[in-house]
């Protein structure tokens, strides 16, 4: 399990004056974006140098509370799925300052070659990581 | 059903060149709130006047093919479902320029007074508007 | 002039309830977008077929009236500049209820081959189409 | 002067491939938010607790080289003049990878009663604060 934290910024609620539902699924890239760097080069080096991305193909989420301007979430990443070119990332936000369970999601991805858009065998040492952080 | 077009704006891809995917749920959202233009006010007023919202509980989301900067989408909004406080909202989305079925969101969502963020029994005129629009 | 109006959308105020001031610039690009429509492809046929864009190198603005969600802005887009390949447009916010006076922005852009990064001459079509909508 | 560092998101570049100019002004409020980390209960307090608020009055500025998806930036804030109501800050956005002056930005504030959207004067403690990073 790889965590982080992030503080909800000001610009990410919404009228009713939670974080937006969508800002959700940014919060998870952010956390496959760290995820990868565990391999050399990290999540950058993989999309601009490598050209291998990982495109979602399936999202499933579950809100059970919200999050406010001044909450802090913590996020726990595991990998409960993993396939040939395909594996799933399962996020559980946790709101910081009372621990209350937020969310969790489920993100299906592929990997993909960038330029071709079609989609390839995990590499290596992607897999090697994946298969680090059981969920 | 109620059907929108949305152009895919210039910054609203990612650093694969692709809608990111996040956004697709902003758009979820622009399709609810023109659904619900179709009770008096708005959701606008019902966000604003009667401070009645529709936070997500739930959210499951396919996707087949991207979208791109140049690419308009059209969206296709059905409610296969009515519940006491809670109702389904389903988005298909299509590719305009070659009808590409591009992604299907489903989006659970709850009638909640914003003051309390109590779950509050759907109002009769957003009950009468989404039964008229069956999946 | 051209015109364009937009509401202001759920997710776009930020915690003090008011739109965020960065995303007056976003719709400063969706005015630049919709003005130049006027040229064949329109902006997309720009961006992706001529590859020629139209990066910032300067922005001055001034807000005087704070945006809310429920609010429509009418924004009047001008070109009090033209140079050799660079312009600056002018985009006067109004709030629609009112009339109310929000802000006025100033964008200088350079026309840019976007392969290379580099200056080019505005094309004879953007040439005609800024000429034709003085300040 | 206090300084941030922060990596381009994926999501945060256009469709020319570059962060996206509006964005500029993001990172912008990131560093106005870290700025006030140093008054008890940081901005966030300001905002939820306090209900001082600083919006935009004026903004001007300059761009000189672009950022991509792979690039961090540093932004180093200074604050140039303070007024009885109001203040400027400086930010001043570098490339981290070659040095390289990407943008600089200039932003004028007004500390505001979030309840009555009325100028205060500003805060003995943040003017202290302001005051110990002048430019």
């Amino acid at each position: 399990m790889i965590s982080l934290e992030r503080a909800i910024r000001f610009e990410e609620v919404d009228a009713a004056g939670i974080l937006f539902f969508a800002r959700f699924l940014e919060y998870c890239h952010d956390g496959m974006d760290r995820f990868f760097a565990g391999v050399p080069g990290g999540y950058v080096g993989l999309i601009t140098k490598r050209r291998v991305g990982f495109p979602a193909v399936h999202v499933e989420a579950d809100f059970n509370a919200p999050l406010r301007y001044g909450d802090t979430t913590r996020i726990d990443v595991t990998v409960p799925r993993i396939g040939t070119s395909s594996c799933t990332f399962r996020y559980a936000f946790y709101r910081v300052a009372d621990g209350a369970a937020v969310a969790v999601i489920s993100h299906v991805v592929v990997s993909t070659n960038l330029d071709t858009m079609t989609k390839v065998t995990l590499p290596d040492d992607c897999r090697a990581l994946l298969e680090a952080h059981p969920a």
